[in-house]
């Protein structure tokens, strides 16, 4: 959870515009990969390539039409400055481009947008949510993107369609693109709410059978990750609101109802979260009322039967007193007397423990 | 409660625009049902119909005068777009109609205002409140409006109002009839919450009366679902003052002042459902008190019993014992002796109960 | 407490403007009461009425001067509506006047000004607040107050200075009057404060001296009245805020400055509520904290019991068995020896639990 | 704490502007002090007197040079009216600055501020803390001040600095003396946090030894305290920001720059009471954790002895039976082999509760 | 914590503008640093002098280029004052920079800005953050900045980069500079996060393990702290986002741009300040949980071993009595019969428990 706090330190006492990975060791080596595509060319107005340089980039993003240049892994920092080159990126871009403890925020540069959104995935082996930093620079005809991780993404059905080269994605420029981009990565969002809203579900019902030690920590878990959602969808609403404002030049107006509906998609995230929240809260509490309510009932348990058998075991001790003058014992229903006094006792108690409600279930 | 969350997930990977149905199987065809009423015609000018298809609504709305359509159920997308296409709506209208997962918003289109609401209804059965989703279509001298579920709705009323031909709500335009709709569906509100509001009062007699775990559970219950009708609330009322604040051009400035009555409701409605939230945390609170005011008071007879009968019991087993040379046990009074002993113990603890105020009911 | 959710309910289905009282039934009429001033007339220029027909009150109000009529009860839907045609008001606000289930609020109208506010009562039989609508319409020269309830008012005070026919009461105008008339109701929020104050320090006294279940019961019903209360005070500030700032017709510049004191009187009121609701929350936990605090020391006094008496009860038992082969039981001091190491038994424990600092008080 | 409601309502139904004081009664009358000073004149332009009437005040006010008068005690509403009359007072101020029961506030009058603000007071004795009102009426040239009590305030050194006739004090005019004043109140403010805020450490200190009952008492009244202080220190700020702002014609604009710091000080202030108020719930959370810990451990100690000594004893009982035929109790070696039985159990348990971890203080 | 409250309280009575030294005693001497930089200069345009007097460094500011000045410690007033004169500052702001008492804050001078931040330091042996004020005064080409101690500071890594002479630094003018000098000590607040972030880690893992009460010491430490870091935070974030504003001359528009990354930052370390105090309540309240879970378990312990044995004890007494005549004793096979129903009794209590869930570790 703190790696970002860790990460932001190992850069400590560095100039401002360093470009630095601070993110977790790499094996694959940075891929670019690259689309281009002609609107209304139809399939055949569609190229995908895998530049191996910067250069070959800039080269592609000269040609007519709508560039998608997309960075797989941000550990080689040569070649994103001389991506930042070629493109003409701001230092302090490029270093927030490679730093990947960045929260979600929109910057708006002279003549291009600069978005760094997380990428949320829900790991089922150790049942938590990881993220990946995403960032986009948007400029006229030109989206570039750049990934925390080489391996996969949630664009895989966009790709699909763009080589389709046929849909409103082909003709829409950069700025529609990104918005299907990032309708993708939200649209992910609600498959981790989905698995979190299913294990919340889950400890729930174990709950309201019995509250054992581990629903409370399962508890603290999904609190923990429900902090950890919140800190990200919060800006990232910010970012939406903004985006759908409008007022960007690279932003067609065309692409604001879009953008208003991606908005209304976030608000829901944060709305789920909260009530995930709320929601965890009440199980806690229902959780400690339940082990209240509970010891409560032992203690009733403990106590009638102390109550009932003290006084009895004791009459029973008296009269197993072995002095030598007690008259009580020599006389010869004295003992059924003991066992009728004993047997009042009990009565009695019960009598006692009806009308407190401690029979029957009452209270 | 998640389902909202299924649906959306459901959609995934789609572009948008898409008009796919992700709500419940429904058994029932789409119904379509059209009213048009000629304003100032009295009874006759009133013509209601069940159109087939989408085309025959078309021919409808053409004629002058006042035209409502309902849909009732969405899981024929190919009606819905059709629908879409009579009506020139956008893409994205059309996905919102079908998507049952909306949160209550506005959206300003060129022509039309597009409102999204959740119509509730309290299931006696199961104790729950069920949503459906409804939205309207306003424009010009037309009113659209689409049900998610075929079964019922909370119109009948004003249906009847419409056929009887007379009243303001013939005359009044279809942003009168918009705000009249609207306004039985808040009005439903009020039932839901007065039958909500019974549950509560229910427990919390229950609950001064002895605390079980029941009442535990059905608080949690009742929480769940304030939290529930929280998230529709919210933005009703957000959609309302917006409506309220006027400037639109479909809705007339003589409608604005009903929409401000509306208005009021719907803070109503928010109130009373804050009202609930903190009267069901107060009870929670009581109720938890309570539990622990019941052990306190178990522990102190617990507590008062042993303290007078295990010392007790002590001085019967100590007399109990068989040493041969135990000069006590030999004396003619010893036993009384000891009686008297245990006499001044009792007597002994009594006064410090007393002074410690744990008899008498005192503390 | 959820008499107005029932009130508005039973109002479902009619179209807005429908008049219907939906309030307690009343036994006695209708009253109306009419008092008519001429400005700087002295004791001579004020008329008091009781007019039988809400025409005869037209006649009143055409008159120069001040007219201001109240009408007690609000059961004969008839009175109102004729009072409404009489003084041309829109069937919305007969509709709210009749309606006893508003929130505090202020409309602006064509050319009037329409108020509604609550009246609160403090019951000292049932020790709750009682609430009870009254509604002000304010025009040039002329204000309409309606009462819910028959029964007494706490504009005495106010009828009294007018008859005597000076003071700025006389001079002031509609606004003027409107303004003392709500003083006087802001006023008598004050009373029912200090009653509830008055409450909340006997309990906080009684629960310093010893928690007991009634204090419980108490500061629950006394936190159920202070939301109640905030439901009304907080809509009550928003209104005096309005008003405060002017720019109404009806109301003249030399008022305003009247209205801002009376703004901060209610501000004052709302403090007063949001620091009951905090000390109130604070009592709980003092409550709370205190029953564990006696749970603990219930505890500590049943377990140093049992300690200390638990082993020196085994030892006895021990010797009380009856086997043939006891060697101790034959020896001539085996007595005296279990005695002696029962007493050491006893000082261990005492020095133990000294350590612990369970003894002396010390924790 | 509620005396505020008291002396409210104590003045129900009189007309606004009645000018009747509310507050405590006073043994001593009331007193005026009327400082005068010429600008640049050096310590010969002061003049101190203590005039007997409020018409010599005016004489004061009419010669050229600052002249700040101020009222020690409201008892005499014969007096401040004639005041008021002298000075040209507004009644609805003269009525606020006679009840005491007043929020701090600012209020723009014709040609003069009108500023009420609390006084603050640790009475060491009571260890709680006592408010005093304080009024100011800025005008061209002339400072009225009137003070709740006779008995000190706080002003003492700025009196001599003023008499002393040198410094800015005397060269600042009307505002910049009432900015000194308001300083010495704010000044004042801090030394009351300084005490609270040794009593919380002192409380805390105590608390992290042993909780007991009086220091949950001492939390309470401390919370109780620091809301007492918050709604003063609320109002204070706004007060603050409002002057700060400037605008108005009796401030100069080089006085703002001190207003400012003036008012970074009473943020400063309020930082104070919220971190006190968030102290002190997070000690009542220490003081509840560590009861909760402490019956826990408390139960430990008794569930470990029971656990051990219960079957002992039933063991002891078992052979105290008297029955003519067992066996047991006639074989040789029966009572050491029940004592090694009890050897074992008691081994037995002791390895439990170490695996349980509920010896050796681990758990 | 409450030192600051301390030296507010030590400064009160003495005129505003007073500049006095109200922070600790310092032992080294205040000692100043002058740099100076011709920009474009390279390494020759450099020169590092530690003047003797005030004087001296105003010569260096009257040379063409960029000085910035640094003071270490503050406890030399006369030295402060003579600063003061030579380089025009108001009385007031001399005051807040030996006043170490203040919030961070920015204040716009006539020809220069004003800013107060506080450093934070980790203590490794103390185990608390330990903060420190600065001040910084901005001017065109000119640079004060004011430590209150006189011991390191977090610069070193910016005054390798200006004594280079190359990069922005040494090109970017005094604000750029201030920017630079801010970023330093923003950075560090990230190492101060991420030694807490351990600390909690640390914690939570123990918490998980076992509760002990060390745990809650440290949990309500930490919570302090967190308090402590967030009222410095605050206000930082303020300095920030009017800084990011811009519209100040002395700040240039191609600083802006490194100003507003700044204020991403500490809106992180705004969030993760929050973030850590959500997660120490939801780690108190899991200790509780933990703390109510195995209370219930010991009782469950207790309770069951109780409810086996006191019966069966009772029964053991009971034929431990001493009567003439019992005639049980006399039966052969009592014995057998007794512990036949004692071991049913056993039998029955187990299924009994079995079946409410308390064996097996169900419940």
């Amino acid at each position: 959870m703190f790696e970002t706090l860790h990460r932001r330190v190992s850069k400590k006492g560095m100039p401002p515009g360093t470009v630095t990975y601070v993110g977790r060791k790499q094996s694959r080596a940075v891929s670019l990969d690259a689309i281009h595509i002609v609107p209304e060319g139809g399939p055949e107005g569609v190229r995908r390539e895998t530049p191996t340089t910067p250069e070959t980039c800039a080269a592609f993003a000269k040609m007519p039409g709508l560039t998608w240049i997309n960075v797989d892994g941000l550990h080689d920092p040569d070649c994103i400055v001389r991506l930042g080159e070629v493109f003409h990126l701001h230092p302090l871009v490029l270093e927030d481009i490679v730093h990947t403890g960045q929260r979600p925020k929109l910057d708006e540069l002279d003549d291009a947008l600069f978005v760094v959104l997380k990428m949320l995935r829900y790991n089922e082996a150790a049942r938590t949510i990881e993220d990946e930093q995403v960032c986009f620079v948007l400029k006229e005809n030109l989206l570039l993107t750049f990934q925390e991780k080489a391996q996969g993404d949630v664009f895989g059905e966009i790709r699909k369609r763009l080589l389709a080269g046929a849909g409103r994605l082909c003709k829409g420029g950069a700025d529609y693109l990104m918005y299907a981009l990032i309708d993708a990565i939200v649209d992910n969002y609600f498959v981790v709410l989905e698995r979190m809203g299913e294990d919340i579900e889950e400890v729930e019902e174990k709950l309201l059978a019995a509250p054992t030690p581990e629903e409370l920590e399962t508890i603290h878990a999904l609190r923990r990750e429900a902090l950890f959602l919140r800190k990200f969808v919060w800006p990232l609403r910010e970012v939406l609101a903004r985006l759908e404002k409008g007022g960007y030049p690279v932003v067609a107006d065309s692409t604001i109802v879009y953008l208003r509906d991606l908005y209304d998609h976030t608000i829901q995230v944060m709305d789920t979260v909260e009530t995930f929240r709320d929601m965890l809260s009440g199980m806690l509490e229902l959780y400690l009322s339940n082990v209240s309510l509970k010891l409560n009932e032992t203690m009733k348990v403990l106590t009638m039967i102390s109550t009932v058998f003290i006084p009895l075991s004791f009459m029973a001790s008296l009269y197993g007193m072995n002095f030598k003058h007690m008259p009580e014992l020599e006389t010869e229903y004295g003992y059924y007397v003991v066992l009728g006094v004993m047997a009042c006792t009990v009565t009695g108690m019960v009598v006692y423990f009806r009308r407190k409600g401690w029979l029957g279930g009452k209270g």
